[in-house]
């Protein structure tokens, strides 16, 4: 495609969600200024197309205005705020809360596998640096990309811990304890075997909410995650936008070329969604022009909460961004991250998670959030029915 | 304890939960005649103490009264109505759901580990035949006790089956498809560190509601299960009868040594549940005077549901058994099994599903029951608050 060219290691780890989250409402100082200065690698997007994707509804800036369409509730990693992240058991959980959507981040293994991880690294939800000392890179990280689906099947799973002085901390401490009871990594197709058994014992349609993570280091390691990612898509019925399914990525390129090479030559049209941090990379994209350019091949934006609501807004004074309203004149549905219940990822103009909701959902006007705690999140949206 | 000697396997056999439930409600005739014959082997209770346990609400034979006590929702091998019975996601679900008791059937391994499974062979829920051909006992079954735990970690785990002509048939065939998703058998100790966990990160107190399986063919292995059962429970912290905990049994003999010798000797004091098969064996305790025995070393029953409802009972005129209200005279707690709602697992005088738990909740008066549907049950007791 020639467009890896420009892009390093650096800057797809930069797009990796979990540390752009992480950093969310700790700085503490301005760090919305911070994340609209420039993303020179967009500047491709001057030269796309401007319509709007035809048949998706317009709502116009006036993001107020009633919508008929269902709130989404996307189940983060899982319930994520009750059970190790991404574990089959956090899936089945998040299926049983009621979410709409659970996600899936998708990493690759040695031999070509696809597992549901967020990191590209395993040393910070697995034991692996025990299980298979002396595996690590020069930067002291153990890749999933250098063990075979086989040996990441052996290691144990525990809620996400930091090492402090090799000391592992957890990194929610109201959490799931570290190390207790039993998980293991799974593959792609598990999780949509386990979803789709799901819908078969219920009778309802939960839907697929994968992330292809890092397609520019993937694609460095000789391995086309995205192709990957959708060939097992296909393989499951998934292949049309009517089929329960968000196909996120923080890689515009990469959802370029899914939408532009990869899904045609496949007979697939998926519903794609772009993710966007709240970093530098992505200012160009903040305004109802880049709407209009990412209209042009995905249905949605996927934003950092931050992106959405002016960061010196007051509990009595809460102002929006426009990026909302920017994405709906163009046509996009807007589901933000991270949806978090603890008082330190709350920003502090929402008084508590009810409160948050009610901001992003009736001020914010958006269509769907992801969130670590789905059931309080569909009591919310059952309350106000 | 020289107990052992005029059982054996084969009569354990019978007292097998899911054999009995299986053929609830398929026989068509008189089914509860039959069960109501002779249980020899449960002579030694006429020499047992006839006081029913102080401390215990007598709400005597009116069992319309209203109780104060909360009706309990036991998750029968967990959410099994929509997961694979007894696996770490069934368990996630049924917590999910509400459920305010978790089922946990125990059995042994070759080494002394306790496993959670319902029953004592592996072939009709794990792949043991293919990964360990050859490794079956004379009656073509594969036991759980001939296995090590690394062994028995190395199996899948499916939906329950049947082997007809050596193909599987689902045992439910709505509920998930068999051989999907990625599930294992895991310990008891994990189990309850899944369930302590999740009462940390949700700030609930779900319990635990384990069953000692086939005490008598493990003794005849050299294995103290009970034993080994309480040891856990104690290491984790269940000690005492405010500790959420209920142990289930179908051996009355082995409840009368726990209840009498273990117990105390391990300093301990947890509630205990007589369970009573819809079978001959338990014939002599179906009446004032075996409730009031059984009231010496147990806190309550966990009878089928046949024995608490007559067979020929319409939807227009329920005849209870008075069963029921043997118990609750004696002070005995009524936890009867299965609640399913699937039609053809429902006795005929029900007409669906809730139509059935008004039956038993509110025309017989029970404590609480064992279903694989606890979000249904949940809902109902709600909705009716």
């Amino acid at each position: 495609m020639g467009m890896g060219s420009c892009r390093t290691s650096s800057q797809d780890t930069v797009r990796e969600k979990y540390d752009t989250e992480a950093e969310s409402y700790s700085r503490g100082s301005n760090q919305f200024v911070t994340a609209i200065r420039s993303f020179p690698i967009l500047s491709f997007l001057l030269f796309a197309g401007c319509a709007a994707n035809s048949g998706v509804e317009v709502v116009g800036d006036n993001f107020e205005t009633p919508q008929p369409a269902k709130k989404l509730v996307i189940a983060h990693r899982g319930a994520s705020g009750y059970l190790p992240e991404h574990t089959i058991a956090a899936k089945a959980m998040a299926y049983a809360q009621g979410a709409d959507y659970i996600e899936q981040d998708l990493v690759m293994t040695k031999d070509d596998r696809l597992v549901v991880l967020h990191d590209r690294h395993l040393d910070t939800v697995t034991d692996v640096a025990s299980v298979f000392p002396g595996r690590a890179r020069d930067d002291g990280r153990y890749y999933v990309i250098d063990f075979t689906l086989d040996e990441i099947r052996q290691l144990s799973v525990s809620e996400r811990f930091e090492l402090e002085d090799r000391v592992a901390t957890p990194v929610f401490k109201d959490r799931f304890p570290l190390w207790k009871s039993s998980f293991r990594v799974h593959t792609f197709s598990e999780e949509i075997e386990l979803i789709q058994g799901l819908n078969k014992s219920t009778g309802k349609s939960v839907g697929l909410y994968p992330e292809i993570k890092s397609p520019a280091f993937h694609r460095d390691e000789g391995k086309d995650i995205a192709s990957a990612a959708l060939d097992v898509l296909s393989e499951y019925g998934y292949t049309s936008q009517s089929d329960d399914v968000f196909l996120q990525c923080f890689d515009p390129y990469e959802l370029q070329r899914i939408h532009a090479d990869l899904m045609p030559a496949k007979e697939m049209d998926l519903l794609l969604i772009q993710l966007i941090a709240a970093s530098e990379e992505y200012q160009s994209l903040l305004s109802a022009d880049g709407m209009k350019q990412l209209a042009t091949f995905v249905d949605g934006i996927g934003p950092s909460a931050l992106l959405l609501v002016e960061k010196d807004s007051t509990a009595s004074g809460i102002r929006t961004t426009g990026l909302t309203a920017f994405a709906h004149a163009a046509g996009l549905k807007v589901h933000p991250y991270t949806f978090r219940r603890e008082r330190d990822q709350m920003p502090p103009y929402a008084k508590d998670y009810d409160d948050l909701l009610t901001i992003f959902f009736d001020e914010v006007g958006v269509d769907g959030v992801f969130t670590d705690f789905p059931d309080l999140t569909v009591q919310f949206l059952e309350n106000r029915r």
